[in-house]
């Protein structure tokens, strides 16, 4: 059996009766009933991933940074040049990018993942060089990879994300980088909610009016030429997706296989989590949003997945930026429904 | 000059040099333009309030729980008998509750300070014993406390504020602990803002319908009777505050003085805001809103002061805790601003 069937084989749907116990037990602590707002269902959705109540504290974190390029670069769809791509890249090696600084502040590694740059990144330590192929292709003339580039890119991510829970890690964040990859999201983001192109196509990093119209048409041309199904998950990335994005979802079905939390960042992190919800529904009850970000599409993304963002601050960086700024939130709401005294123990007198 | 007066006199509007170059520095590191959103203005107004560029790492940092009782209780504004104060602040120092949980998290001291808790409070070496009196006298039947009395509160916070930022801190959070305080705060929303007592009274802690109509007309009453005006905000918060509104408002103060930002916590803090701007209006650029709460006098509170909050998600317990929650994101954009390369520096093309 091939490691992406083996993985989506060892997902498994919540366990209710964890749930049910975490649920009692909020209620229980010395805190108004509900006061924690939106921050009341995480550790009970934790406990149903991990099978017990209290969940594991989700801590230590580490944040994978996929790297790729994109073909539909050529479509000018992106004021920045393609080699940004692997300039960022090294920024993030040498500690350079606000992905580090943000990780540096909340106590996560950063890992980044090559599994498509266009250009040659020298090795370093800190670098998994796991390039399935040098960017993709233009989606508008041809499908971007072929399946069975998709499907090593998934099983890429499905390995990161195995390692990094063996080393310890106990919340995986999602992290991306690739000029023109809200292209690409924003293609996988329609094929699989079914919502027009136009609707959940942004302006990705910034682009002008007229760039903006073209990534529109790009997006709708690469549709209707492949005429994808959410049905077939695997022939909608390797169309119109990109390596990141197909590694990001076998990073969610693997922390998902692990009974582990994944913090997902912005809209290529969602676009990439709707791949792997469509290949195992599970998966997405082992997601988190970090965040919201400007992108339109990432709204259709986290109501089509049913979740809610923790942060929600108009960033629109990418690089696992927002999922970090949401981990400490993450982890108090956590570490509170493990640690706080319940009324009984404290001595103090509930509400008449 | 007494030390309200003389904290009064240290408050600076900010260093627009340094205000402009912070502004300057975010369009230079490698992220695209206004990329962070909302985050990008935290390192601008931080740069002004320390008068230089980048700011500094707004780390340690130390959450002060002011803690008093109301005498307006006994108009059975809130479900929950006065006695839970003391409980609640016991449950502080023993570390058992959410404030504790959280502060752990995100690595911040909790101070707890007993400003006018109605019963004794044991002391302990986390606790700082400042009792002013114990707890206010019923603002619908006279006013809450005398003016000296609101001076002592305020100088109190100051007093705090200028102990923490000599102990090392360089970021300070507000906390407050008061069963029937969401009422005392709305009285001082009101007042502030000329908001009727209808909007910006809500339900607390949680209330029913025939609490939550006579929680309005007590804070209808009151101001009423008492005829307060904003030019004398010491004269407000006597008349209808609380004695941790008015510690915080010193806190606010003392912080402003020392150019330390400090972090808000939720409406409680957001109506001792209100007082130190009114006091000091250059107070106010010192704050930085932790969260909206979901009370409706807080989101009044935050136009008034001109703040947007970091985090929103709905929580309406107090204590500290929404601000614990901001704080990491703060210091993060911060560190972002510090540490994170720029275009030049890292080898990385602009956009065209």
């Amino acid at each position: 059996m091939d490691l992406l069937t083996r993985t989506v084989a060892a997902i498994r749907p919540p366990d209710e009766e964890a749930i049910a116990e975490a649920r009692q037990r909020q209620d229980r602590l010395t805190k108004p009933r509900g006061s924690l707002g939106a921050l009341e269902e995480i550790p009970v959705r934790l406990a149903g991933l991990a099978r017990g109540c209290p969940p594991p504290l989700p801590e230590p974190a580490a944040v994978a940074v996929f790297a790729a390029d994109h073909g539909v670069h050529a479509r000018r769809v992106s004021p920045w040049p393609q080699e940004v791509t692997a300039q960022m890249v090294r920024n993030f090696l040498t500690g350079g990018a606000v992905v580090n600084a943000f990780a540096k502040q909340v106590h996560a590694e950063v890992v980044v993942v090559d599994v498509g740059v266009a250009a040659y990144v020298e090795p370093t330590p800190q670098l998994l060089s796991r390039k399935v192929r040098p960017g993709t292709a233009d989606m508008t003339t041809g499908p971007a990879m072929d399946r069975d580039e998709a499907v090593r890119a998934v099983e890429t991510g499905i390995e990161v994300a195995g390692d990094l829970v063996a080393a310890g890690n106990r919340c995986l964040l999602t992290g991306d980088m690739g000029i023109a990859n809200t292209t690409a999201s924003a293609a996988l983001v329609a094929a699989f909610t079914g919502r027009d192109p136009a609707d959940v196509t942004g302006r990705g990093t910034g682009v002008d009016d007229v760039t903006y119209a073209r990534k529109v048409d790009v997006v709708r041309r690469a549709l209707d030429r492949h005429r994808v199904s959410p049905a077939d998950p695997i022939g909608v990335v390797s169309a119109v997706g990109g390596l990141e994005h197909a590694a990001i979802a076998g990073f969610v079905l693997g922390a998902a296989a692990a009974g582990v939390p994944v913090l997902l960042d912005g809209v290529i992190a969602g676009a990439g989590a709707l791949v792997a919800a469509a290949v195992a529904a599970p998966a997405a009850l082992a997601c988190v949003a970090g965040h919201r970000s400007t992108e339109p599409g990432h709204g259709a993304t986290l109501a089509h997945l049913g979740l809610r963002p923790i942060v929600d601050l108009e960033l629109r960086l990418g690089e696992g930026t927002g999922a970090l700024l949401a981990l400490p939130i993450l982890q108090a709401a956590v570490r509170a429904s493990r640690e706080v005294a319940t009324f009984d123990s404290a001595g103090v007198t509930a509400k008449s």
